[in-house]
């Protein structure tokens, strides 16, 4: 019988006959605003997981290790387990969002000289505090050696997307990735990649093609994946 | 002509005869809440001048390499022109203040199974705002090469200064340090060290002997920076 392992704000983990493998279900919701803001979109759930398995194949086709299995329904996917390590791991490239608020920077847009590179606490409550690697490994979050592998595989997940998005014809200002270990200790991406935790830019026009045009309502959602997920699609195909 | 070259909340810095060496003057003044609470008592100056002096030639002696030359009056130092690395540099034993606040701590005096070290951005506006090293980067305030070394010297204060302040009956909680280059580009530490920018618990009461007293309005700030002043001459005096 399958179980319930987790239930998160737009996806659900289950067992399945294998204890070594889930089962992911893509929800329909978007959430914002540390989960008060919060609607239902018919088909989020089969974008997010066809873009996100779509990626995941990509980086693991150019050498990156993740948990990603393969494909199961529209809005399902099989992935190893792992033990989630519980940190959201950011990398910047282009000044946006809470970053330009920290720090002060009245315009979003500016080109980060080098990349940025940020942990953060996974809680609402506190609003998702910023942590640095030696605040992680004093909560126990992460070691030192772990903290070295999340990120090295995320400057190589940054190169390789940074690229297929360009051949999309956009901008990958930012992305948020998780990772967990395999049962041999082995570091691995894991989660998902979609436009619910990137933002994607437009090359030539810079209109937000991501999770911002809910957040900030400036939108529609459904619409704009649609067209991350065409473009992403004959990126691929250019690249094959 | 001496000239101010830098007004600070606590301190300003004169230039001397010698290009290359600044005086150091320390005010009577004491400010928290990012500069909106601010109050002067007589003789503080010369308290963290005289505190700070002691810390900085027992630094040096066991080979710390700081700014300081010397004592020069009651609240005045020498100390070599250095450029400053605009951050501060907070190393942590002990869970307290705003730490706690950020990742929710419900009571301050946890012991930190590894000693926590964190950046902040200069800005009261901003409310000073953690950085980690790819932030500060980012922005050109340091290098790599400068944060290793910021940190190599911070763990040496910190274990230095945990056994000295260990010996005069206190826990030294956390620390706010600055750093700055030398000509040659070499990194020293800077600024000052005294009651204003560490938090020290008395070891047996755990009774607050810091700006803390001033900041929460639970002591005589003179009072207590006087006491941590005679138990340091002592901790020195037996080490002599």
């Amino acid at each position: 019988m399958a179980e319930l392992l987790y239930q998160g704000k737009t996806k659900e983990m289950w067992t399945t006959d294998d204890p070594e493998v889930l089962r992911a279900v893509y929800k329909d919701d978007a959430t914002a605003l540390d989960g008060l803001k919060h609607d239902v979109f018919q088909n989020k759930g089969e974008l997010d997981a066809e873009i996100s398995s779509l990626v995941f194949e990509y980086l693991m086709k150019h050498g990156v290790k993740t948990h990603f299995i393969k494909r199961l329904s529209k809005n399902e996917q099989l992935v190893k387990k792992v033990k989630m390590i519980d940190l959201e791991v950011v990398t910047r490239n282009i000044a946006a969002g809470s970053f330009c608020k920290r720090y002060g920077l009245k315009e979003e847009g500016e080109k980060l000289d080098t990349p940025v590179e940020e942990l953060f606490m996974k809680s609402d409550a506190l609003h998702d505090p910023l942590m640095n690697e030696s605040d992680a490994i004093a909560f126990h979050l992460l070691t030192h050696e772990e903290h070295e592998q999340i990120w090295e595989i995320s400057r190589q997940v940054n190169q390789l997307l940074t690229k297929l998005f360009a051949d999309a014809g956009m901008l990958l200002v930012d992305f948020k990735v998780e990772f967990g270990t395999l049962p041999n200790g082995e570091v691995v991406l894991a989660d998902e990649f979609s436009p619910d935790n990137c933002r994607l830019w437009d090359m030539e026009t810079k209109d937000h093609m991501d999770k911002d045009v809910y957040r900030r309502q400036i939108g529609n959602l459904i619409d704009v994946y649609e067209r991350v997920l065409a473009r992403l699609k004959d990126a691929l195909a250019k690249e094959d």
